[in-house]
Parts: C-alpha cells; sequence; structure tokens
C-alpha cells in the first residue's frame, strides 16, 4: 500500500456506529488502516476523536476512500487546497470530480474555509470565476467551463452538529434509535411528531409533505385538509397520482365517493379517474378548476386555498397527466429544489418514489420522519444516504387521524 | 366417469364465488360435471339456485368430491341415510369418514334430519348409541366404538342464512368485500368494528379476543385495559408471550417501564422476562399474583379483577412458561372449545398462531375479524376455512387506541 | 330508476368470476340490474351467456355504467352508432369521451363495425375525418378537432377469445390459478415460463422484459447477460437505475465488483454511481461508451451488441440520468408504445413503476408474467387493469439463474 | 448513583457494534458508566480492550445491568464468587437468579473456574451438591433445593473465540454483513452455504434443518429427500403441518399429486389432510407407516430409511396431531435439546415459530443460516438473541432445488 494519508472524525463515534462505518468502507474499498488514536469520551454525552491513516495502492483509490469517508464526517487532517478543473462540456463533469454527501461542506482555496452553499448529495461543488463562492450542482445542469471542485483534497464535511437521536436530555425526538419495526408504541410516536409540528411551526420554519396516493385511499384525506387548513403544511411535493385522486373523489362526490364513505376500497383504474384528470385538463390548472368553482374540496383545494406550494412530478406510469404535472423530471427535480429553503422539518407519507426523490435533495440537517405500513420504504431511505430518516411503521389511514386529532383542535372525522 | 351423484346448492352463488368454487373442486378432485339446471336470481338481492351432476371414476372419489363440496354449501338431491362405523381404536377414526365443515351440519339416520351440535371444521360427527344425538368431535378424543359417520350420505350442510358480506341495505358490517389491503379508509373501519361490538354486547352475546405480544410492544396494553374494564372482552385466547409481556412492563414499571413511555422499542430476549414469568412462579398463578398484590395492572390484571376467562396455549417457543399457560396443546384446544359458547364476536389481533388456532374451532356464524399490519396473517386465516373472516390491515397500536377511544367514554391515554 | 339498456357477455362468465364483477361494478356505481336470460355452459369447457337489463338515475350515469361494464366484455345488445365530438383544445377530450380498455375494440360508424387499431386501457378513441380508421390516443397526445368517440354506443369490446388461465387440456400456462402466493412449486413455474418462451420465439415474435435493479443487486444480471445474447430479450424497458446500476458495477469491476462476487451486499449511493453515470455522460451514449471500448460487459453491453432496442425512461429520484434516459416522461411513454409491435410476451422483473407503466400500455392478449419477491407488485399491476398478469412471487436471483439454466445450453455461472 | 462495579471486555467491540449495545443497555436500565480505558487495535484484524465503570442507584439493579452486560462478553474485573441458593420449589428459581446466555459461561465457586455445560440461554445455571459440576437448567425443569447461582458475581461470559462475521481472509462465511435483505447475490449465497454443509459433514458434526410446511407446498419436498438420502440432513426438527402435509402429498399422490406436478397451488384444510394423518393414526407413527408399506415417499419417509432422527412439537393449530408429535411444548422442547449434541450447523427454512424455539436452546456457537421469504423471521430470530443467525431472504422452492443442485450429484427434478 503505497498510498496513505490521515483523517480525523469527531462525535459519537461509537454509539452511533459511525466509525465502524468508516472502517467497513475502508476495507469495502480494498483500502487498509491503521488507528493511530482514539480517544474515547468518557461518560455518554461525550465527544469521542479518532485519527486513522487510510493507505490503498493507488493514488486515485486513495482519494476515492478519503472522498467516501467524507460522507461520514472523516476529513483529511492536512486539507490541503481544493484543486478546481473545468468542465469539459454541457452535463459533463471532470472525471475525477468530488460528488458531495448531504452534510454541510466547506471548500478550501485560498487558505481559508469558505462554506458551500445548497447541501444535497451526490453533486458536484462549483466555484465561482472570483473563487468568492461555491455551491453545488447536480450533474445534469453544469455547463462547459464551470469549475468543479476535483479529488478530495481542499473539502471539509461538517457532521450535524448535535447527535440528533442521542441526547436524551435535550430532545424528545429520538423515537426511533434501534431501527426500523412496526413493533412500537405509536399512539406515543403521533405525539411525539406532532409535537415536533409545532416546535417547527413555533420557529417560522415550514413544514414539507411528500405524499403518495395511498393518503386519499386511506381515507386520510380529510385529516390531511384539516392539517393544511391548520397550517401544518406548508410545501407539498407528490405525483400525479396523489393529485388525481383526491380531485377524483372530490368531482365524484355524490355517485362515487360513496365508496370512501361506505368504507368500499378504490378499485384502480376506473374510467373516472381519467376523466378527472380531463376535467381539470379543461380547466387548465389545479388552481384554475378552484377559480372556476369545479373543484370544491381535499388536499389540492386547500393548498390553492391557502396559497401554498405545490411540486408535482410525474412518472413513467402516470395517466394524463394533470396540467400542473412536470412532465419532464430533471425540471420537476429543479422545482422541488427552488421550494427547499426554509423547510425545517419532512414528513413522507406512502411514496417510495418521491421520498427517496426528495431524500436525495434534501440537506442531512432538514430532520424527516417517514410513514408507510411497508417498511422497506423506509429502510430504503435511510440506504439511499438520508440517514436522519426517523422511520414509523404504520397504517396511514390511522396516524393522519391521529395527527390531526393532536393538532388541529376540535377535529372530529364526520 | 362410471360413478355419478347430483347435488344442489342454493344462495348467491355468482356474486359471492361460490359456485365457481364448486367447479373448481370438482376439475381439481379429478372429477366432471354437468350443470343441469341453472336459475339465477333476477336481482342482486334474489337467490340463485343451481343442481350439477357430479361423476367420477371411482365410489371412493365420488364420495371424496361430495363431501368437499358440502364445504361450500353444495348437498346431494338425493340425500340418503347417514352410514355409521365404530372407531377402530381410541384416537383413531374410520378410513372414510365423514370429515366436518364448520357449517352448521345436519345428519339423517331414520329419515329426519337430526342437528350436529357444536360445529367445527375437521372433525368427525360421532352419533350416539340411541341415535338421538350428533356431535362434531377431533380425531385425538374419539374412543374406540364410538359411532362415526362415513361417507357424504345422509349429512346435509346448511350455508349462513344471509349473505354476510353482501347484503347493503341490512348491515354495515361488510368493508372488505373486494379482499384484504392496506389501502383502506381505515377510521371508518375502527368505527364500524365499534358499532358492531356495542351490538354484541347489547344482544348478551360475548366477545372474544385473539392477541399476540405485539399488542403489548406497540403500546396498545392500556387501550386493551380500558376496554376489558368497559365490559368490551369477554374471553381472551393468547399465547405464553402477550401474558408474559404484559406482566413484565408491569412488574419491572418503574426502573425499565421508561421504555414504553419514552418510546423506546422493546428488545427482545431480555432477562426480565424470564424473571417475570418466574416471579408469577413463585406466586403460583397469574390469579395468585393478583390477589398477593404482586401485578397490579395491565391486561391480565385487569382479566382477573373483571372475572374474566382467558385461555393461554403455550407453544415450542416458550420460556417459563407462566403457571397458567396449557404445556399441551391439545388440552389447550378443549380449553378453548370449553369457552367458545356464548361467543357473538371473536376479534384477533397480531397473532397468526392464536388466530389460525381459533378459526380451526370456530363455527362460520360466528362473526370474525383479523386485525393485523401483515396482509399474510388474514390471507391464510381465509385460506384455512374462515371463510367470514374480515380482514383489517392497519397498525395494532393505532387500531387498539382508536377503538378505546370509539367505546371508551372519556379514554384518553395519558 | 328512469334509464335503462341491456347487455349481453359470454365466455367463462362464473369460473373467472367476470359475471360477479359485472354485478359488482353496477351497483357500485348505484345503478341497478335484473338478469333476463342467462344460460350456463354444461360442462366446464362451455361458455356461458347472459343477458342483463341495467338501469340508472340519469342517462349520463347509465352511460358511464355501460362504458365501465364493456371492460369486463359486457356490450349493448343494441348497440347503436358511435357518437362522435371534436377534442375542444390540444391536450383535452370532450367530457364524456368513450375511455378504453386494453382489450381489443370496434366502432360502429356507418353501419358496419371497425376496428380500433392499437388497443390501451385508458386511452379515448380518435376517428378520421373520412371515418375510414380509428385508434386509441392518451389524452395527451389529442389535437383541437380530431374527432373523439363519446358515450358507450357504437363501441364493442371483444373479450379474449380463449380463456387464458382455464384450459387445462390446451395450455400449460396456467400456473396462477387462485392467486397470488410465495408458497407455489417454483422449479415448475420457471420451467413453464422458459418453455412459453421459447413457443413465443419459435412464433417470431418479440419477448419484452422490464427490469428493475435488484436485477444487478441479486447477481442475475450475468443471468439476463446469457438470455440477451442467446435471443431472449429484444426490447427492454427500465429506468435509469437498472442501467445505471449495470454499468456501474461493469466499469468499477476491478475495484468494487469484489462486491458481487463476494457476496456482499451493494450499499446504495456509493459515489461511483453517480461516478459511472458521468463517465457515460462524457461518451455520449450507451452505445457510444460500448463503441469506445469503455464499457466492456453487462446488460446493457449485450443489448447494444446484439442491436436490441431498450427505452429507458427517468423519474424523479434519478441521478444524473444517463444520457440516454427519457427525462420526459410522456416522451418516454411514446417511445415504449412505438416498441411494443411485434411483442409477444412480457416479463417484468423486479419493478413497480415500470411494470405499471408497461400494463397501462399492453394490450390484454398479450401474455404478461410478473415476477418480484414481493407480492404487492403483482397485486398493484392485476388491480390496475393488467388482468392477464400471471405473478411469480420468488427470488429474482435464484429466477432468473433458473431461467437461463433452461434457456441457454451450456449455461452455468462461473 | 450509589452502586458501581467495574467490568472488562475484549474483542471486536467497535466494527461488530458491541460496545454500542452495552452503552445502550446500561443507559436504559437506568444505570450510568464512564470508561476508564479504551484500546483500540489499530488493524481491523487486532481485538480490542475496554474497561468501565457502571453505577446503579441500588445493588439489586448494578446486579441487574452486570447480568445484562455479560450477554454482550462484558465481565466484571473482580469476578467474585458466585453465590448459591436452593431452588424454593419445583420449577421456581430464587428471585435473583443469574440468567443465562447462549454463550459459553463459566462460574468460579472455590478459586477456580468450572465450565457450565450446555449452553443455553433463559435458563438458570444448576452447581451440584458437591460443587463438581455445573449446568444450565430452564426453570420448567428445577427441583426444590437445587442450588442455583443467583446475582452475577462469580459468572464469566466467554464471547465467540473468533468473529464470525468479519475476518474476510479465514472464512468464506461471511455474507451477510451489514443486515437482511432481499437484493443480494442469491445463487452465490447458495453455493455458500452448500460448501459449508460439505465442510461441517467433513469434520463429523450432524447437520440440523428445522423446517416449515412451505418446503411441501413450494414442490422443495423432492429436493430435501434428495438432500436427506446424501446425508446432509442428520436431524430434522418441525411441527405437525411439515410432515402431515409432507406424507398427505405421498399419501394421496394419485389423484390429488396432480396439484403439486401441474402447478397448482395447494388450498389448505382439504380434508384429505385431516385423512392422511388418520390414516397414520391408525397405522400407529410414521415409522410403522413406512414399515407397513403405507407410506412410500417424500421427507419423512427418507428420515425414516436412512435411519436419522426427527423431532415433531405440536401447536394449538394443529389438526390431529400426527402420532408422533409431541403435544407438550415442554417435553418437545426437551426432546429437541437431547437431539441437540454433535450438531455443527443449523438450517431453518420457511417456519418462524421453531426456528426461534430452536434459536432459544442452540448454543451461540453453532452456525445458523435462516432461510425465509420473510424478512421477519431472520429479524426476530436474531432479535431474540439468536446473534449468530446469517439471514437468507429468498424463495424456498428454488433455494433448496439450487442446494440440491450444489450437493447432490446428478440432481434434477424430473
Amino acid at each position: 500500500m503505497e498510498h496513505a494519508m490521515t483523517v480525523e472524525l469527531r462525535g459519537h463515534l461509537i454509539d452511533q456506529g459511525v466509525f465502524a462505518r468508516v472502517m467497513d468502507d475502508v476495507l469495502e474499498y480494498s483500502g487498509a488502516y491503521s488507528i493511530d488514536r482514539f480517544d474515547v469520551g468518557r461518560h455518554h454525552t461525550d465527544e469521542s476523536y479518532a485519527q486513522l491513516t487510510v493507505s490503498a495502492e493507488t493514488s486515485e483509490l486513495l482519494e476515492r476512500i478519503i472522498m467516501r469517508l467524507q460522507t461520514h464526517g472523516a476529513n483529511p487532517l492536512e486539507p490541503g487546497v481544493a484543486s478546481l478543473k473545468p468542465a469539459p462540456r454541457d452535463g459533463v463533469f471532470p472525471e475525477d470530480f468530488y460528488s458531495t454527501t448531504n452534510f454541510d461542506t466547506q471548500v478550501r482555496l485560498n487558505g481559508g474555509w469558505m462554506d458551500v452553499e445548497n447541501s444535497e448529495m451526490d453533486c458536484g461543488i462549483i466555484v465561482s470565476e472570483d473563487h468568492a463562492r461555491a455551491w453545488t450542482l447536480p450533474v445534469s445542469d453544469v455547463k462547459e467551463g464551470e469549475l468543479v471542485v476535483c479529488g478530495g483534497e481542499g473539502v471539509k464535511v461538517l457532521p450535524l452538529p448535535e447527535p440528533a437521536r442521542r441526547s436524551p436530555e435535550s430532545s424528545n425526538f429520538e423515537f426511533m434509535s434501534g431501527g426500523v419495526s412496526s413493533e412500537r408504541p405509536q399512539a406515543l410516536q403521533v405525539r411525539q411528531i406532532a409535537q415536533h409540528m409545532r416546535d417547527v411551526k413555533a420557529r417560522g420554519e415550514k413544514i414539507l409533505w411528500v405524499g403518495g396516493p395511498a393518503i386519499v385511499h386511506t381515507g386520510a384525506g380529510k385529516a390531511l385538509e384539516a392539517l393544511i387548513n391548520e397550517g401544518y403544511a406548508d410545501v407539498i411535493f407528490a405525483g400525479n397520482a396523489l393529485a388525481a385522486h383526491d380531485i377524483e373523489s372530490n368531482l365524484f362526490g355524490t355517485s362515487l365517493g360513496v365508496d370512501l364513505d361506505k368504507g368500499h376500497g378504490v378499485p384502480h383504474g376506473h374510467e373516472h379517474h381519467i376523466r378527472a384528470i380531463n376535467k381539470i385538463r379543461t380547466c387548465g390548472s389545479i388552481a384554475a378548476a378552484v377559480e372556476q368553482g369545479v373543484l370544491k374540496g381535499g388536499i389540492m383545494h386547500a393548498m390553492v386555498k391557502n396559497e401554498k406550494e405545490f411540486v408535482l412530478v410525474g412518472s413513467v406510469r402516470d395517466d394524463g397527466p394533470l396540467p400542473d404535472v412536470y412532465t419532464d423530471v430533471i425540471d420537476g427535480q429543479r422545482a422541488m429544489r427552488a421550494a427547499l429553503p426554509g423547510v425545517g422539518f419532512a414528513i413522507m407519507v406512502a411514496t417510495m418514489l418521491h421520498s427517496i426523490a426528495t431524500g436525495n435533495i434534501l440537506p442531512a440537517k432538514v430532520p424527516l420522519v417517514s410513514v408507510d405500513i411497508n417498511p422497506a420504504t423506509v429502510t430504503k431511505l435511510a440506504d439511499r444516504g438520508s440517514a436522519q430518516a426517523i422511520g414509523v411503521i404504520t397504517d396511514i389511514g390511522l396516524f393522519c387521524e391521529q395527527l390531526a386529532g393532536e393538532l388541529v383542535v376540535g377535529y372530529k372525522r364526520e
């Protein structure tokens, strides 16, 4: 192993499994390590500090390992200076571009450290011509000639300041330490999430909902509507299906709303699904349908009435789609990114596709709860880098009902 | 196909899939059929009537097919007279014994039809020496020389009088027409079950709960305790685990109950699990532990205080077990059977093992709701013959919480 | 109920549950029915015939019910003549447009019946100015002024000629009668699918694969590669992820392919994922990467080398994406439609999103097997109208391995 | 915190998460800790060593914490001498009995350490009158007056000598590092398990199979039969269902075996299930049925013919049961324990109940693979203390088919 570099990391390295992941990753990348120093915090509130020397056969491989370790908050002891190369073409990064994490990050250019704007994982870091600013950019948006940070030198990743899950005295938001399970005191979890939402609102931050059509199918639409009216949903990210099913159940209420009120399941693929979409296309947009008095209730209606923002991004299985839907997914990602500033809490309900899409662009510092009856959704989210995801495996219908019961005074489903 | 017999059946043959299953089963048993008559009810509340002639290569096979079709309510046009043979040994039926369904059944001996007592599937029918009575008996309990009905002649199966799921005007208890799904309006389902429980109580019938330990793990113990105190649980069937976890969480409340109240998951296999069991073994029984003031709260405590019956049947994975647990499963089945008279409604929560065990001995006429976050539990129950099972795929914790909220005045989890 | 119409239907109405669904749907749409005639086939190979009069409060509702019943193959006894209206705007159908099924369909204009080209569900039917041709069109593609069939009159749906699942003597492809389950003889199912693929190829038809990235994660990439080389994959529909993971595992084979060969799981979100995408973006396209010698193995390489078609349609969670990916999902749907002619069999492996997308545009007459370890994928596909879907709940890795073992002479994973 | 004790532990404390669990448990039991010493192994093959002082409010609580930490291999620095108390009654331990782990354990009585026989979790440790021997005993089997080790002093737990999962150079049996997932290279896993079985046989150790009825339903019976005949199954633990379904499919082969060969699913609750059981009851036992020529093939037949041992333990949902079934679950556990000596490898297939039951009594040092299509089975097994469990989430039918293909020369399902 010819090439070596020493990195350091600090924090709750043992109890949160950080150090174990660092060691795993070195081995997985065919590198080797030796631990030079490991100062363990004496008590459980103390942080630990470690230094380890990583070695690899080639300098390229070493560089890749170092970049990988930065996703765990390990930074080179001698940070060096960031190397910049121009993007060779529109939509293409230089081969050895630095691939970002979703943590706050800094780059070092002329001796000083500069914050990178808009933490987002799997992006490149662009530096302005005058070296005055740095920001993340997805590969699809890079322009030929823009300066891209390459290699792992001169980049520092700042792990979350406070261990979100492990400080019992400072937080009541630690309910999933120990993994994903449906065998948990759910009523209590709902109450904790409700309290968290109140805190977020009190701080003036936005609450982002990411939702799938099961919200409508499980009868939770009314509860979400009440939560919107009460101010507990500032932004919604969803696909065509959530909006279309919501609108369908409101447009065809007299004859077919029977379903939801009598408790029949809603068969998929009904012709009124596509008929509802055609209706909104006739109106021109969801907002126009509200203005024209065509759409009179439901989730989307509440968003329009309360002047809240929603970003609907389509998928290949969509019917229609609704006129508000971004059919270009890259455009949709851009619209989602644009709606993120100010978001202080994200709750993802019953959608794997849009949950992962949001996880991809969300900074790690934004707390994130994923609610689904299917544990795989939560697991995948965490696997893909949204390590801050807290999973609640539960029934969507009852969850939203209880959340509305906690947050909306006098809420009672008629 | 040398051997043939004509059967008839009546009821909602098409919309409930009964006739399709009859045809399937004939073919699956290598028989053949021809439909002699099919009178379709003109409207959806009308019953249909069908006659079909079934044929098979051998008389033994024909007899097996006829017995099989009786499970769907198809009876021979010419019923004949029941054939009786003595059991050859204790615990052994004659080879061609009639295997029962869980529907009400009659046998014909001397020209008249006689009711078979205790409908239960997969049993034999025993006739008293004087031919005055007939009853079901599991194979393990038959004594040498007892008279056992053999073959399919002289036996009539009575399908349920009223199609439980399909009459919209007469019932509000039809919420699962269309299969098992987690995408349903759950809050509404809870309300329908609550109303059904009130009706059952008003009729003076008993409510049977069948439960697994997830009731405790999901924090639903308090809700079930409240429901017991309010009179909504007359009998509980469970295993060692539900009782042991309930008792453990009550005995070790001060130091370890932290778990449930703070929302930590409960790790399995903790030594206090076995310690709780040892404590109750020291007391002699759960009731003794209540009397001695050792056990002061929880589900089992509420059952003892309210003088309700519980039957705990062990399994091979049990620790201990608690002194109240039947370690012999056949003895346990007998104790469960003995507790069934008067039960007018069964609710099964978070246990596949005890749900299927109860489904095995429960007459088809007792309505049965199966609540689980895992669809497989409900599906298996229906597959194994409990066709009346209505499945609710939801979160146990929130389900019990909402059910208590509906049924217990002033219920609010502190 | 003022408005009434008589419909007829023919086929295996009882054993396949068709008639039960017809009755269900009438009631669900708040209509009523009376059965005028029901001629039951005497033997299980005989078809049945039924006539029923459907009534509703309004003519609009009646029309909607009739349109709905056509999805089950029920057609008006008096077909009438199709009513045509011009599309009011680009991308908008007239309000009462006829919404298509995925069955073969005919329209009647001047007394004669004319075939509708390109069966696809949830579309409109466009008729040419000269009334000489009719074809399906999704709402997004309609132009202002095009003639759209409205209402249910003058439209006939032709159910599948041969009951695909129920004729034991003529077909060995009936393995899922009785619902979705993981408890089936899987080795046998693989053999049946293999035989079916041989038959399809022998008939000169194309085999369409729809796949998700789990094909790569489960190590099934080599098996699929072998199947492609042997000619058992003519078209692939997938997303960015399948192609990106396939390419990543081939590009980074030396240092990181260790994973797949040693049996480690592949952690998601690794930086080499985005690095592999950037590499292909640098080359310009997947085919260019093959030509330039950059990409030397794997699924996508085999497709390029064998000059087979693939359609990659993006989703909102995509990184990059690869340059070959349609980022506009409506464009992607169009590309998928264009690749369908000649497809005689579709196999969908480990992807819910692209399976449903393909099910949306696939005619019902194309046999379709859905293979997934998650039963929900198969169930959703069938729920959404792909009634012909045959589900195989199994492990993707072992499934592909065994399929290659059956179809590729000498196949043995080294 | 008045009471304190110092413990030490050694091994791969960080990368295997051991130390994190130790810290978690202290806090969960309301204790506190300070880390006195932490020597980290420099390289990934080096062991670490830690000393920490644990404190608690009461001596009872401290004792409980210490006992808990021993499950992770942490032992008191000053071990003290074991305290012995007589069992107060048959079936009851003294209140503060030492509750065992499934690791090798030693007790210290007169200055020297003595091995505890039969490692098994959740038991007590009994010491002979003459202090010459010590062994584990479940609470149900203790007799009044037997000497039981109490408190945590004088007991030492020996963690597994070699970290089973993390030493890449010495073992090829490490395939589940990183959690349970269905997205793994399954063909490779099968090959690794096959190799492991060959090694176990070569060492002269026994292979234990624990199986559920899905083995029969998925058509894997033939594969298991071939493996038994080849010597790859020395002991089987199962319930009534596996044996009954296996026998049923063999007894009714001509007329009903159609199911398995044609690929139909096997409906549950068929009357021939109970008929098959009655047949074996007539014969007297499974072995008698084989001798009498009644049972001529299948899994159980192969076990009898090869003179291999099987232990069938009943459950409350059993029909019949078969005469060989232990209806008393505690007797069944004893029979299972008696069959364990010599077992060097355990493979658990498609049964949660019997897998957990076996996990309860199996020493941690016996490698254990759990194969199921349902991840919950594997997760529960690990949660309940069988930390050595390696999970394979796959299809049972294809798994057994491929395993037989690897191990049985010329195996090919006809």
